[in-house]
């Protein structure tokens, strides 16, 4: 007795038909969390335009992604995003920074897949442009913090 | 004084020059950590071929997905793979189940984002096919298990 | 008296615009069928989510490729879709798989180009998954089955 | 007993290990036919760069999607061409344009799925462009012709 | 006091929301004008489908770019775009091809960077299928020439 | 008697075989400028990491697009960049931002396309950040400024 809506019948993978849905405004927000050692969030947090901003680079990496979700993850629909931010809270005494990534969308579907994985290429562009200093960082706890819009309505983590 | 590798003098993002890095073999093992429900973790477990292969589905987004790797993160150079795979290992005791990619190349530079993008975005696929059934899902423990070859050596986790 | 609408009165290529045309439910149907040697069909149907899923695999990247169509037919609009699937028929007596993908669309212009690059990409990806075998395969009878929606009307082969 | 490479012993599917095949010249020859009414392939025929040149457009669809192979394919290698060409031969009597695409790589895997996709969606752009006139078009044969190098060797069909 | 809208107000790029934009018919043209050597131009105007014609391989390339725009452009929102044309002005005087791409939507957001993507990708196909005759080749004045539709209104340059 | 590479001599365009030509170290740079009202001159001069900081996202939209290049520009050959940098010159007493864009590879032909191509789309990703405040900017003189290795030799603008 599935319960999960990507298989039909048989079991056979498909593209939930959203074509019955209705176009309400859709919103969700995504978080990812960057650990690290010290030293390494001193140097991002001494970057800047002039020095080497790395929040800078992973937010357009992250924006970017959200436009290719149903490009990377296979049964996600194709939508026209109608807002993405990427925003980045410092956590000092974790040693972490905590990627936030939200989407927005008048459709037919959410936009959870679009906000985690703005969210997840947005901490991996961090790890790439500092793995040279330190290769152990750790991208923990990638979840959805909240979604709203649609039969299923409003979720909070 | 800045360490990373991905800023020039004045602080821009480039691609580094690894033009004169010598063509070496290669390869990096990331794993990304999918926590669930109980009733998701079973949901799962009892698919196959037959009911709703949801390993199988994450497996082909994770090593498409490595390809994409260029395209995803900014900085990181274009690499003619020679070698991915996407495992899974099931922790029943704590409702996970852990995704492991490695990738293999024989090149001037490493494969480590091409291993972690591949473990982010087969999680993100398992997190898409039953966010249905459970929203609460995190990914936990993104980060790089090992990486050989290069001037900078083994690294293990 | 050219009547090929891709083409404007000049010769020259364009997208046609169907900025004009009605938003509608449209639907396609395609297939294709791969003929191989028998032991390459009795391999295939060995296979499961346990010994090695071609159709599964075939399935995911057809369910891809429809995304994809516009970014591969020259001429196509980037469209919507709302719903893909990818099915199988093993026809035992003739040693061949035909691949069945349907594409569904609340929009302005026709899914025709999407059924048929699913169908195509997935048997080319039986192909793939079967040629270290049978380099023999053949791809034989792409088409439309059937489409509806749309000022042209349902059109049956 | 699989011997389909594309699947390890527990049935996974992975991006086989080429690592140690020998960089060698390889290339590829892959045809797709398409058959239309009388009609339609006069149609083509009449059209040219001033009235309407169908084979030229479906030509670049080709040799782009080549490019394209590694993203399309879940479990094709990303290469890098050499040489990419895509012809046209019409036979009139059947009422039919034979594509022929071939693909060259010093490299070290094969370009047979390169050839073929090629060939594939130069024959599906040939339908796009015609299919207001003729929904009833068939691409038939889509298949291997020649391919050299490699330690599998030659193969002709 | 800045009003670059791409920016909040702590400096963070992001994709400006449109979500409450109404949708209404959009379209734009731009145009790119490559100069040339004389012999070059002249080459360009020998060619046809049956001796390489030059245009008819940028048109296609145009085209195609403009559906790439988002993919380009960080922070473009994805469009269905309804119709897009790219032709070519002879200035003889001027040793010169002049661009000129238009687009059309019924959305939210204009389309003026998928006109000026599609003119600034024929002109460097122009340059790229010249240079071997002539690096000197320059894309000269690459600017907006029309838009009209949203709140905005109509821009004539 | 067409010198255009890019066309047999049946006039049918190609990607050029370039299978047996040396792999030899070879650089490109190319310019684009921007031109603007004084006003958005300053307005982009102001901005940095805090208040906006437009050279910084059009620096990654420019090494984005040169790994992009082969799926931009159709006969293009798909290139193992090593190397990308993207550069701005503040010419104020013109109201001008020039774009300059490096690339590098150790590679069978060179690399001006991928040059042009990620100065072309830095420069108009300066355009759709300002375009808000000023839609008459121009995109004058792109060009190749130099470029070197391979058998062609060096060139100098």
């Amino acid at each position: 007795m599935s319960r999960l809506t990507h298989f039909d019948k048989k079991g056979a993978a498909h593209m939930v038909d959203v074509g019955d849905k209705d176009v309400t405004e859709r919103q969700a927000t995504a978080a990812a969390t960057v650990r690290m050692a010290p030293e390494t969030l001193k140097l991002i947090q001494q970057g800047d335009a002039k020095k080497g901003d790395v929040p800078g680079v992973a937010r357009i990496a992250g924006i970017m992604a959200a436009k290719k979700t149903a490009d990377l993850i296979p049964l996600c629909h194709p939508l026209a995003l109608s807002n993405v931010t990427v925003d980045f809270l410092i956590h000092e005494a974790d040693n972490a920074i905590e990627v936030r990534a939200s989407c927005k969308l008048k459709g037919r579907t959410g936009v959870e897949m679009e906000a985690l994985t703005a969210a997840s290429i947005a901490a991996l562009t961090i790890y790439d442009m500092c793995k040279a200093v330190d290769r152990s960082m750790v991208i923990a706890d990638t979840r959805l913090l909240e979604k709203s819009g649609g039969k299923s309505g409003t979720y909070k983590a």
